[in-house]
């Protein structure tokens, strides 16, 4: 069998993981050649591509980033090249091809599998926001560096008497806030999925000083915005440069608590830490299952399919069901933090 | 309502997480009153107790071990205490004992809810093998650790040019085994579940020198045991002075493999580090979520039942099915390794 | 003999580490009395304090913040509270007293000690600038988390070919972001004692592209500046609301950077999460260090003095010496990274 | 200039940096060619090597073990290779040649520099016990990893109400056991440069218990020996297999204190996981500025000398003197401990 593999999207830890689970498996276990395209989408589109053999992935299984290189390309793109991708993918024999990638990367496989190109997906995600599968490799990772983030912070926010407000990532969803909240004992955890009240924040946070304690942590989803009325808020835009000029959610938080508590309160943005470097063993197991169930549903024919995890066993999903809808945080489960807004 | 907490056996990274959510749940938002006992049944059986409010839980989250102590105490003696149990529990006005402990603490709470008395257990054990959930608190912690160490042995190894055998902890069953070895990429894992045998074990490491590699890893529990007649292997026991003379498996699989393969061999025994200090994020947020179900069912009067994961959500199966089996590694699960033996 | 201790000043990874070692040499070893004053300067001013005892600092040593709290005193305030600290020296019955801080608290410590009280100082700054030691505390910390940050955000800057411009701490010295920046391998090096010329930076990242590389990182002190005439800057100050409005040096390199080279760049702002939490081996020796000798000290009737290091000796040095000047990175230092400006 | 490197005996994290810094500092800068020798003095006595450009150190600053893997090679066996190395180098066209070695290494970096080759060393050894140099990289990373399993071990310790007696790496020096046993805070500390008493030591402990603490921590450095007549000691030796047979200080020392104290006692040997893996920055920082100055000093002509760290400062120091004697733990600093023995 010829297997191409892709990797599209943003950085996530588990990506190199995925590529060496699917080469050990395809070549060593089953004999087949496995070539990789680089920077996504684009190396099919141009066939731009390198063989993997074991060497090929020797050394890899913790490194975070991807050896293949990533992109993004834009949908329109990607539709008119669906007959050039064909061309390629029979110009080079391949019987499967596995892309490895978020939401975006998963709309444009299931093109291609519509299109009667034979792909297995795996998804990617460090926000967790894929609906089919528990969880995603990367999220874990995310969680880990938030949580190491928070208790260090912890020490300093005691220490000079202040209200963090610490920004992690997920611009529609708040699973990294709320595990990362609960992990490191956040005093109020602020998601997108429920849009903040900023006086009932405030009184939270608020309850908190009275009740003796001098200092409090506040995680936001850098997509969490107010309820409609609650505040002024700079939802963003390009400024006359073209740069982006959003405030952030934790800078206008910050400024609104000072103000409203009378205590010191100062922004912390984690940003890209999150998303790169080596990944958990958690996330290099869920990887490299992931990797290995895609080579046998290639082998068994299983195209237009995704793996995903379900409890304890890998399972798959198909494309068109994975890519329908977001997969966000439960109010039940909000409520289970303890500080919740 | 009245609730006592205890912890029983050996050390697990999240006792604290557990015994701070129930606390937080209970006391901030119902209302409740908790004390914890002392070393775990000892303190029940002995009435030795203290309350735990917000302030006594306070900084414990990430902390290794647990405030309450733990002891192991000998099923007999805890037959023979029921009736002494009960009275401490009338006496206290308690309406809810919830256990955190693993499959001997399991039985024994299972052995009082027979008797009458309104438990709710939380499982807990860093090897994984209770049957029914789906992940332990501890284990992740347990696994991060032994891959971390395999991380860093690798370049040694090589290095070195030898052969390293890394006992990790599981005495019936070979989770951490499989998941650090899957992590680290070791190359070869060997699990109580499937005698191995000596012979195959030195075919599959010394194909990787006749490969032109320098070095391998071997991943083995600690209860791995040979194939019937595969080797001689000294199965342990005590010395005249009563001491445990057990060589170990890592020990006596270098020995073998050292002479089978002409190479230099050296066993690594991770131990009692795999076992103790700050949990990951990821158990520290399943702790958090097994001590705010806990409470949630005791105030439901769900008692002789335990916490238990599924998939994604947190659910209640009963003592009795709990520990009625361990959960081993399945033969389809220990294939997907790559590396098996 | 009678012992006061306080911390003052921003978090420091290693306060607790002093203030433990200082208790357990004095009590332990001595049979002294400790008394540690709450929130710095304040604490000794308004006779706020309580009695250390073996048990006050078990399990602190490698805990971040400070059990005793800290603050920021103004010198004026100070210099009009002598009189009082007198008093309650003598009311108290102290023979000494160890301030742990760093330039404001050693300038207040002079003061003091020039007034006639029986002052032993332990410097402490995560930015190492203080000019007698060859090193301090928190500084080894501080430089392993920027590290750690910068080893995790090198494979998504590579993933996403993108410059990121990752800002330390570091107002007046560069010795984080030379030593992280040294660590990390990072393509650029800003730091205070050299104003950049922006022309000249962007000449080097983009030789590194020209060369065929894909991503750059450049780390910069956030108190960094261009050369004169190099580039509008803004240097910062109070908006009308009396915030803070500082762009940030990362901010505007990122937007300077990524016009004059046409790619994509990106600020990272690391902030609090430096100087917080769990020191480093490192760290907590030689915070333990110093804590033994100011007890030395003090028992020799040292007055006047700081604890220092100077290669592998911990050496007394004169409070006047040491807040003379700041350390600052000497240009044969700042050649050595190899990537400097 | 064209410059050899080689790296000679045990895995030490730093190694990699090293060579990555020697090849930045003297292709970059200097514009000079390097070759690497392939697993020590064994490449450079066969002429086994490859040409090192930038891209061939590209990626390795963080990585543990040597590109250029190493070997212990017999002194007799150098001595008699001295003609052959030396018609190697003229071969080669060889200006200086930079050995990465610890002791052995440097004693046979001292006698090709006698016999005319144009040598300058670089120390290394995770012990530090080279007497010329401040401080070795490698130790850091190895009181780093020996601190945190002492870190996660005290939990485990404390709940199951043990003795540990934790060996770490020191065959001849106390360093490793003396920083990481006061960085955890361990309650003793046992150094080769002091033959214990093993009643003094059970005194120490027992006393701890007496207090009423529960558990206790000892570090004992793998060389440590009882003084004479203290207690009946195995130092070990060869089996009739020739396997080494000796039971190790720390399973001695556990026996003895477990009958002595009636408190459970267990030995943990935390071995080679202490000397492989990335690096910390510490570590990186000094290795990074050992390579470029040696390669300073070969440009200078300054061969038959060492790199070394004296104070903040990197120094040449003569390969004569810096093998001349071990640099032990000495007294004083051993007092400093506070828990020593």
């Amino acid at each position: 069998m010829r297997i191409g593999v892709l990797t599209s999207g943003g950085d996530c830890p588990g990506l190199n993981a995925v590529i060496r689970s699917i080469v050990h498996r395809a070549v060593a276990d089953h004999g087949d050649e496995v070539v990789g395209f680089h920077d996504g989408w684009r190396g099919l589109l141009e066939a731009d591509y390198r063989k993997l053999d074991l060497d090929a992935v020797g050394g890899i299984l913790a490194l975070g980033g991807t050896i293949l290189g990533s992109s993004r390309v834009r949908p329109e793109h990607l539709r008119d090249g669906v007959e050039r991708a064909r061309g390629h993918v029979a110009d080079l024999g391949l019987d499967a091809i596995i892309p490895i990638g978020g939401e975006g990367t998963l709309k444009a496989a299931r093109l291609l599998s519509d299109a009667g190109l034979p792909i297995v997906g795996v998804p990617k995600t460090i926000d967790n926001d894929i609906a089919s599968t528990d969880v995603t490799f990367g999220f874990d990772t995310a969680v880990g560096v938030a949580t190491e983030a928070l208790d260090r912070l912890k020490t300093t926010a005691e220490s000079h008497q202040r209200v963090l407000i610490v920004e992690v990532m997920g611009r529609h969803t708040g699973w990294i806030a709320l595990h990362s909240g609960m992990a490191a004992g956040a005093h109020a955890i602020v998601v997108p999925e429920r849009p903040f009240d900023i006086g009932e924040l405030a009184e939270l946070v608020g309850r908190r000083f009275q009740a003796g304690k001098r200092f409090a942590i506040v995680v936001v989803a850098e997509g969490a915005k107010p309820r409609e009325g609650s505040m002024e808020f700079d939802i963003g835009g390009k400024d006359v440069y073209g740069h982006e000029r959003f405030a952030g959610v934790a800078r206008q938080l910050s400024l609104e608590l000072e103000e409203r508590l009378g205590k010191e309160a100062r922004p912390v943005i984690l940003g890209h830490v999150q998303r790169g470097g080596t990944p958990t063993a958690y996330d290099r197991v869920l990887a490299t299952r992931f990797g290995w169930h895609a080579v046998e549903a290639a082998h068994r024919g299983d195209f237009g399919m995704m793996t995903a995890l379900r409890g304890t066993q890998i399972v798959l999903t198909s494309l068109a069901e994975a890519v329908e809808h977001l997969k966000t945080v439960p109010m039940e489960r909000y409520a289970e933090a303890e500080c919740v807004l």
